[in-house]
């Protein structure tokens, strides 16, 4: 089995992250595409703790920049999806993350697959409380990244892996 | 755009959880291959936390299965696939949990597309401490999930998700 032989595996090896974006405007549908290919990931008891706030306004933009110290690739990318947690909605909080973290790999692979560029940023949610006051969303959902999407600059972006010796702890 | 365009669209969509499984034997090499796609999923600050083991021994198959209401699936795969998170790599335990499900998304996705069949099992974590007492595995070790693979039974498992506009809550 060759990785080139599969689309599926080859996307999920090529995806990169993508902080740097051409200003070229980003289709609505294609962010419809991918947010709703992102909610089908798995989750425990099927109850889908995730949701979503699309935000294309370049002053609430520039209010959720102000909150990272990547401030830069909030500015220039075409629109941010802020992925949340429901908590209302949640029935065991690490496997909500987890789940949460599958959607989330749903929608990068699907961004990448749609020919745009993407990165999940973590580093946001220490101010996770403010990003929920500055959007006027309920006190339920609890921020779990925010996701800058755009038409990528550059595709050039390297990365790593331990080998897989390392990962292996048992085989038995 | 339509989803049928995109194999890894696709995919996505078209990826069940497989409960039954036929006797048929597993190639190491699709499982190798389907825990290296896993790896390359992202996490904060490239920490890959997560880590893996593999159980064909039917023997230690039965004393996992005896931790999990989920007995029989666990039985009838032919491989098991523990997924751990490392905490002596860990910097966040909400993002190393989100990075773990990415992580698991890609190794579900993975089996897919090479026609192996799989289901994420999560409520056996309420035995997690047992679990790394039977593999024997360092205490630094928490389980995240285990993923039970085999050839599948049938694909004929049916699964709805909520529509877009119950999930987005937001769009400016």
């Amino acid at each position: 089995m060759q990785i080139s032989d599969s689309p599926i595996l080859k996307a999920i090896h090529e995806r990169r992250s993508v902080r740097q974006f051409m200003e070229a405007p980003v289709s609505r549908d294609l962010i419809m595409t991918a947010i709703e290919a992102a909610s089908w990931a798995p989750s425990g008891l099927n109850n889908q703790p995730w949701r979503f706030a699309i935000i294309w306004d370049k002053a609430l933009r520039e209010a959720l920049a102000a909150l990272t110290r990547y401030a830069n690739i909030l500015q220039s990318a075409s629109v941010l999806i802020g992925v949340f947690l429901d908590k209302e909605n949640s029935y065991d909080y690490t496997k909500d993350c987890q789940a949460v973290g599958a959607c989330l790999q749903n929608l990068l692979l699907a961004l990448h697959s749609l020919d745009l560029g993407a990165v999940w940023i973590g580093e946001i949610l220490k101010n996770k409380e403010r990003v929920i006051e500055i959007l006027k969303l309920p006190e339920q959902l609890e921020l779990m990244a925010v996701v800058a999407v755009g038409h990528p600059a550059h595709r050039n972006q390297k990365s790593h892996r331990l080998p897989l010796d390392k990962l292996i702890l048992l085989e038995k």
